[in-house]
């Protein structure tokens, strides 16, 4: 399948496409028209339709989606029909915490090494990995053929190790560091970036908000 | 300060804003332009200050903006010059690291209880905070005065846990559940969706893509 330049908006949304067709999936459901899909996950029937036209449609008039097949093939313009090796740079609590989560594995995002930069640390590990100093970095990212970083660090590292990460020949980062790395780095460089406290914010404005509007004084 | 209905892209940006208002408290600079902050930040400047006079402005011509009260006002409105009590439901490796996490603190988020249905894990604690049993939960959110719920539970349980929550008198939920809660929940409830996954599976099409556009082979 040959891809267009898609809308960023139109990428987010795949996830959860993939996701809802997961779900319906466990239930064994096989078919499902853009009518119910859309109920389902309250966006209009007319948005997903175009969606996925963007990608040659997948639709059958009359029929709808063969949930599998869409599953699939959602998963695949994703990149979830292969493994993609990943380390993490920053082995404390929330690293840790990644490193142990196993679905990440299930969608084939597999976690080969952790690394940091506290002695302390050293040779502990972590669901079976085995925490590594950063010396080692270069040559392990060779060796295992790791494709993405995950960096869960401070802000003031992040930079400079994402630096030594293109140099290393990592070309995609997942950035838990409080800062938009993708503003310091190469175009070519893909960033996600994760920013947990913005999100907590956001639910506070809204708590705000809420309040104000129903008058709730505490 | 008298609030319009405000859109979900400018809340979107204003934990931004704030960052970057703090970054440059750091660095001691009293006072900024629009047009500086928006090359810093990569928007525009006709985008600040659109975005700022949905709040009454706060900027002066000829002056700029003055750093500290920018920062402080904006704090004001997502909330974060008060601080707000949470619960974490769901105490395994992303409940207990987010646990650990203390610059959600910082911002006013104070952690005072962790739940889980485990018992081998009760009266763990995990910064000094005791793992406490689900059927405490009710007792514990009136006492402690809780207004936000951190649910980091399998999909299956979510629901039902949120429905509970609501019940026990929370209206603000930080959901990491593979799931859109705010779906099934009552749409005065406040809802802040933290899907991982997804996130990871964006950073995937992006590297896909990037390397299909270079012949990568690999």
């Amino acid at each position: 399948m040959k891809e267009k330049s898609i809308s960023k908006a139109v990428i987010k949304r795949l996830p959860k496409y993939y996701r809802y067709l997961g779900d319906l999936l466990e239930f064994a459901v096989e078919r499902i028209s853009s009518k119910e899909l859309s109920e389902q996950m309250k966006v209009t029937s007319s948005q997903i339709r175009q969606d996925l036209n963007n990608f040659g449609g997948f639709g059958q008039q009359g029929y709808g989606y063969n949930v599998r097949y869409l599953h699939d093939e959602i998963g695949k313009i994703l990149g979830l029909n292969k493994i993609h090796n990943m380390v993490i740079i920053g082995a404390g609590n929330l690293g840790q915490a990644l490193a142990n989560y196993i679905s990440f594995e299930r969608s084939g995002f597999r976690t080969v090494g952790l690394f940091d930069v506290n002695p302390v640390l050293q040779d502990v590990t972590v669901r079976g990995i085995p925490i590594r100093m950063l010396d080692e970095l270069q040559e392990f990212i060779k060796e295992n053929k790791v494709e993405i970083a995950t960096l869960t660090l401070p802000k003031s590292k992040a930079k400079e190790v994402a630096k030594l990460l293109l140099e290393y020949g990592i070309r995609a980062l997942w950035n838990f560091a409080h800062t938009d790395l993708n503003l310091f780095l190469p175009r070519d460089v893909v960033v996600e970036n994760v920013h947990l406290s913005e999100s907590l914010m956001q639910l506070s404005y809204n708590l705000n908000s809420y309040e104000e509007k129903h008058k709730i004084k505490k």
